[in-house]
């Protein structure tokens, strides 16, 4: 998506309200997230240094590859350019990017500048002290506004329509691994503009792992099937987890299901303004706990959702952040059963003045196929 | 693909090696490339720390997130496993890590480690020199065995096989996003497993941009349309930039794309061992140079390609690596003109004995589609 001027301007302003909050007088902001939410640019993070460094007050500098020049001028951003080759390498450019600031204290995105590019940065403000300012430079994010909220609606609903035209051709005997090409032919063809992040697609015991891959598992009668999935849009991600049954299951996992279920649909009521994230993984959680299957709980109860697949807020145990509306978290709740069945059912919800609303609208209930 | 225990050994052994070289005490290696050339694992750069830890001599460590035990587990590699929990944090399982080490050298994979696993390993080894040490630790990838050029030949085999059926398809009038979107069909239609990449699909001025997305323009008659995509089997990846003309040509652009074939096919000729890959980029960038259109040269002629897209050697001047057989690089010479029109043409080629073989092998002439 381009950025307005004004939209640009508002979004540096929340960055340096934040910056003056946690007295950082500089902060370096790599490729991603953050880069693209102040400046439209969607670089990659590679092996050569594109960082844009926002100092409290005066011109915003960017470090950039020379040949980006031109996907640079195009979004018009107000930033001092300092172009560098690979001839000459880059060590100049952030000499002359960051010449005359005072950088006492230096935020970085912990979670997302590589050493390479901190080494860099740091050559040039020796006297800077190094704050891993993840959090408070990702702040500007939390809140999504209408379009960013819409962006999300259409990641969800190609996503959506990948997995039911999937699940269609779900049968015994199936393998991961073809059950995942068909889904990835299906985003594209449901009109995805890119995937959010690889899918995961895994069956029987594999689905007891949270982060499995699809292999070469045939799937059997009574099997969970799991999908965790989404495709993104602008750069908005989508991130969904549906579980279904390939053939009837037996009681134990029927019942497992409706645990799940259950939690989901407890941990998106709890959902609203004034309820802290822990809160929301603190009843989400007990639904399980309280459940027959409370030794098969591996994970929280979710994350924040937007720019990035797992950004903040967490929705975690401890986490004291109050949801506020606009704010987009995923509600993900799973047992897994090591070597036997896992289920997980995801959904992405955003806060409203008065609750949470679903983006996610694909059927939850327990679903036989095949 | 599942590693052998004697791979695994012999991986390590080399790594090692490097390590003595470059009297590095103990590496810290987060996901990525050397995590699964060393271990098989596939983990993502995500926020939760997952990173192995190599002392000179003795046992692995293997810092977890404890939900990531069962996958751990499965690939059988000889480490002592670390977990933690999200409601715990991962200070003390670093901690547990690497107590009784004796690091004065730590070394890193400067363009891989993020900041925040960085001040995790710092914070429990308080006395180490940090060393950036990607090309030391990557230096055991550099030379691909006969499974990695096979997984690269399949990776290769799908690409190709995509963009054949693309081309079809393309007609003028259709815009770069509609053409990215039936590449992405036929990706996963012709057996992908994964993308490499999301894939650059450039026409008309937007292909003088070296790293532009596809957006709502048409192609018109004359347009250069750029590619450059490539799918990724077993975590190997395919390169590949063609570029083709929606209908005929003018006189300029017929030449600039002769001169950069030319270029190509110099660069795939000079590419042997023994020859330095600086001395690749010279022969290849001069055919450039010597041409009409020196000016609109903008890139160095490649890269080393494997489990990174971007990885040792590079193919730049100045670089004084000596290639090898077994090496696989990219040779992709192009030409810029801003506003107007981009031609590349990168191929993979693995160093032979005696010189060097394209592992691509989509047509190169100059070629009108639509």
């Amino acid at each position: 998506m381009t950025l307005t001027s004004e939209t640009r301007a508002r979004r540096l302003a929340a960055l340096r309200a934040a910056m003056a909050a946690a007295n950082l007088d500089v902060v370096a902001i790599v490729p991603g997230a953050n880069q693209q939410y102040l400046t439209g640019a969607r670089f990659g993070a590679m092996e050569r240094p594109t960082v844009l460094i926002v100092p409290r007050e005066g011109e915003c500098r960017m470090v950039l590859p020379h040949f980006e020049a031109a996907t640079w001028a195009k979004l018009g951003v107000e930033a001092r350019v300092h172009l560098w080759q690979d001839t000459e390498g880059y060590a100049s450019a952030f000499a002359a990017a960051c010449s005359g600031l005072n950088a006492g204290r230096l935020g970085v995105e912990g979670q997302k500048m590589r050493v390479f590019e901190e080494m860099a940065v740091r050559a040039v403000l020796p006297g800077a002290t190094l704050v891993d300012a993840q959090r408070e430079i990702s702040a500007m994010r939390i809140v999504k506004d209408k379009n960013e909220i819409a962006a999300l609606r259409r990641a969800i609903a190609v996503s959506e329509a990948a997995l039911a035209a999937t699940l269609a051709e779900v049968r015994v005997g199936i393998s991961e691994r073809e059950v995942e090409k068909v889904l990835l032919g299906r985003f594209f063809a449901a009109g995805a503009e890119a995937l959010a992040f690889h899918p995961l697609v895994a069956g029987g015991p594999q689905a007891a792992e949270p982060h499995a891959s699809a292999g070469d598992y045939r799937l059997r009668e009574g099997d969970t099937l799991l999908f965790d999935f989404g495709a993104s849009f602008g750069g908005y991600n989508a991130d969904i987890t549906r579980t279904v049954f390939v053939g009837e299951p037996g009681a134990e996992a029927r019942a497992m299901y409706e645990t799940v279920l259950e939690a989901n649909r407890i941990g998106r009521a709890a959902a609203r303004p004034g309820v802290t994230a822990g809160e929301v993984d603190d009843i989400t959680t007990k639904v399980l706990e309280a459940s027959p299957f409370a030794r098969y709980i591996l994970a929280k109860t979710g994350h924040g959702l937007g720019l990035d697949i797992h950004e903040a807020p967490q929705i975690m145990r401890g986490n004291g952040e109050d949801l506020a509306p606009g704010m987009v978290i995923t509600i993900e709740p799973g047992l897994y059963v090591p070597g036997v069945r896992g289920v997980r059912i995801e959904d992405d919800v955003v806060i409203t003045e008065t609750g949470a609303e679903s983006l996610t609208s694909f059927p939850r209930e327990l679903r036989v196929v095949g």
